[in-house]
């Protein structure tokens, strides 16, 4: 923490590169290359006030001319004394302020450490850091609302007033061991009792509240499945309109589960796309299946590709492996190639998908609307499948303020917390002594901790911020 | 020039954005939909001080976290009222940032207007903001110097003291135009002479320097030439180690010429990969050999590279066509492929090649050692060819400080200040009238003005900046 560290934080390109500095020595070594036009040296400068001047790292040749921002402790983002370099966005000179920087003892700096700076040094907690990396990686407007109610604090506030009610809980926990077991009146255990339940309540809206929260975050999971050489990949790409997925007229093309996200009204997808479905001998094929099967119970809307010009029992085959797995999600069945088949082979083709649904498809959320013919290739009636997507996602609205959890580690440490919680319930009905009790208590209190980071390891920081980018 | 403009002046990624603002109604716009944290409003802030606060665009609701830095007029980039936004680097963020920017009657600016601004807000004449396109784009140590000279006005102070040079002889010339014939004493005309020489040789010497600044700037010309399949792409990609040109083993692949940038030793080399030169009916290809030769025409060193599977006749055949183009240029003959063919074949074709060099090389600055064995495919002494470049390089050394011409306006306008100075010391030695001299003494006056920008065009200036990135 004592050393100084610095790092480019704006992406290389554009018209200027803004390289970030902080650290108890950042003033005084920025100062040492750093010459104002006009007035007091660096170090004589108030926090928050920007320079013009020449930036000067070989002797004293200039580099650059440069805008330099100076922020002092305790008022910078770290909470350390900063400085931002603000230059023109050549490479050459970018690097050669970096290495001069570096050349006078300040080191490089890790991804995210400028982040757990200020999360060490008090300036935000752990869950409003890891929002940092959350808000910076938002690309759509439901992702940015999450990232920024958890920036400005909302999830913080809602752990603070869950906390309080625990303290109070313990509290109340200690007192009934102070006194005998006689003393203890009915009223305590049923205030106990109904802390509990409060807890309980708010801990498990949060939990739940991740399902929405990762989709936002990570985008809907969609998989789309069917028989090989249906034309997966080919929907992928004009879905993605891009070329994404490598397409072309061998079976068994795609192995790999290929990812990619788009946005619709504000929703981001996130398609799977999988190995066909069919019976092979071939083990890498096989894997590729089964992996199918996996995503495909991740997901929650699943797109069913139906080729028209495949046998009717091939479909139900296929129709028998997945559509069990559909049971509770959402599901389009699609009808694909309507460019170039002809309109009975296409309807007989739908009717056969619409029986398979019927025959394998229980708890399928599933209605008649929701199979149509398409064409991958052609662009024909993707609009279409856009809607049923939209549609489908039926996300929440998110409101400004409210309280989502994104986070993984947010949520298992919820589930942790709710399950101690449900130790303390069964504690108080069976009337487990007080001592018990507390120690669930401690532990609930203690995985709550672990979120904003009042308790906390190296390690666990050291995997937060390690996905952060390098000068954040 | 009344309109307020704004712009994302950093590359879009990284861990933050900043988005520019200038104009009359810079800050009073931003202020509308920024909420300092703590202290005065923005718009009561003084110049060059940053301010951290909430963005909110949407009525009240925060779209992020943001240092706001408040520059006045005349003491920002552009000499307007200026505000620079600092926000996290999220796609969604920047873009909700700039359209309700748009919303409240702020322009999208448009490429360089930031600096074009600048130089009609006079606070830089147009050579030096010419050199910030330069410096922003520089990516090696001698096309950085050669920019932050220009922007620093080393160019723009040689030019005044040219053009106070000027003003004197003309001063001289109306001296002469006042009084009559006979009054006109003879150490007038040598000191008209004497100037017009001093004149001459500046600008003479600044013409010269473009060559260098030129190669600087954009590089130092190579081709590479020869037979048809003999690797001459397969060279390209190893020289650039990445796969810019395509590679076949059909010859008469590359008919475009394909260029590619790469710095040894600080000097930026530019490849130009050309087509094969056979005799040929292919009217494509035919063209594609017509420009090879143009090409070699245009630059300073030539790599000729040799198949020495090829029979004698036919490297002959291309040795008199290429080596001839050859003259007053750096000459490497590569036998290429040693690492599958036989040494005795191998020795047999460096023979060869040395002796058609001596046979059609007039006046090729060539040397025995500039003759060796390659393999472009296996990267076998590659090396040595690098250790050639950078030797016939020759680059002189630019100094700080160095004037040299990069610009090939600034050297067009040179040349024509050249031309009328030719005319006047014509004009002298032949006793022309006096106002006849004056006249292209006023046109060596206004070739220079263009230049700094005293004398220009919409369409001059719309030519210049348009080569700028949005942003700066």
């Amino acid at each position: 923490m004592s050393e100084t560290i610095c790092a480019l934080a704006t992406a290389q390109g554009g018209a200027i590169n803004v390289i970030r500095v902080s650290g108890e020595k950042a003033i005084e070594t920025v100062s040492r290359i750093f010459i104002p036009k006009g007035g007091e040296p660096l170090e004589q400068r108030r926090s928050h006030t920007v320079i013009f001047g020449d930036l000067c790292t070989n002797g004293r040749e200039v580099l650059d001319e440069v805008l330099v921002t100076v922020m002092r402790a305790p008022h910078s983002y770290t909470g350390e004394e900063s400085v931002e370099i603000s230059c023109h966005a050549s490479s050459y000179i970018t690097q050669q302020i970096l290495l001069s920087l570096l050349d006078m003892g300040i080191r490089q700096a890790e991804p995210g450490e400028f982040t757990m700076r200020a999360f060490l040094n008090g300036k935000m907690d752990l869950s409003r850091a890891e929002a940092v990396a959350d808000l910076v990686a938002s690309t759509s407007r439901a992702a940015h609302r999450l990232a920024i109610n958890q920036l400005k604090g909302g999830f913080s506030h809602e752990l603070g007033n869950l906390r309080n009610k625990l303290l109070k809980l313990t509290s109340l926990m200690e007192l009934e061991l102070d006194f005998s077991e006689e003393d203890v009146t009915f009223a305590d255990r049923a205030e106990l009792m109904q802390l509990c339940e409060e807890v309980d309540e708010v801990m498990s809206r949060l939990a739940g509240s991740f399902s929405v929260g990762n989709a936002v975050k990570n985008g809907v999971p969609v998989a789309i499945v069917g028989e090989t050489n249906t034309g997966k990949s080919t929907l992928l790409n004009a879905l993605l309109r891009e070329d994404r997925a490598i397409v072309s007229d061998i079976c068994g093309t795609t192995r790999d589960t290929v990812e990619g996200l788009m946005t619709l009204s504000g929703v981001s997808f996130r398609f799977i796309d999988t190995a066909g479905v069919r019976e092979t001998h071939d083990v890498v094929e096989r894997m590729g299946i089964e992996r199918t099967l996996e995503q495909l119970a991740k997901s929650s809307i699943a797109l069913w590709l139906i080729d028209p010009t495949a046998d009717m029992e091939q479909i139900e085959e296929i129709a028998r492996k997945l559509l069990p797995i559909c049971k509770g999600k959402k599901l389009a069945v699609l009808v694909n190639k309507c460019d170039v088949v002809d309109p009975i082979t296409l309807s007989k083709a739908m009717e056969w998908g619409m029986k398979m649904v019927g025959k394998y498809g229980e708890g399928v959320e599933w209605e008649e609307r929701d199979l149509w013919a398409i064409s991958a290739r052609q662009g024909i009636n993707i609009d279409r499948l856009e809607e049923f997507l939209v549609r489908s996602s039926a996300m929440p609205a998110i409101a400004a303020g409210d309280v989502v959890v994104t986070n993984v580690r947010h949520y298992e440490a919820l589930v942790r917390a709710l399950e101690n919680i449900k130790e303390v319930k069964t504690g108080l009905a069976v009337g487990l002594s007080g001592d018990l009790v507390s120690e669930h208590l401690r532990s609930a209190i203690r995985n709550l901790s672990e979120i904003v980071g009042e308790v906390t390891s190296d390690e666990i920081l050291g995997n937060i911020f390690a996905n952060f980018c390098i000068g954040k």
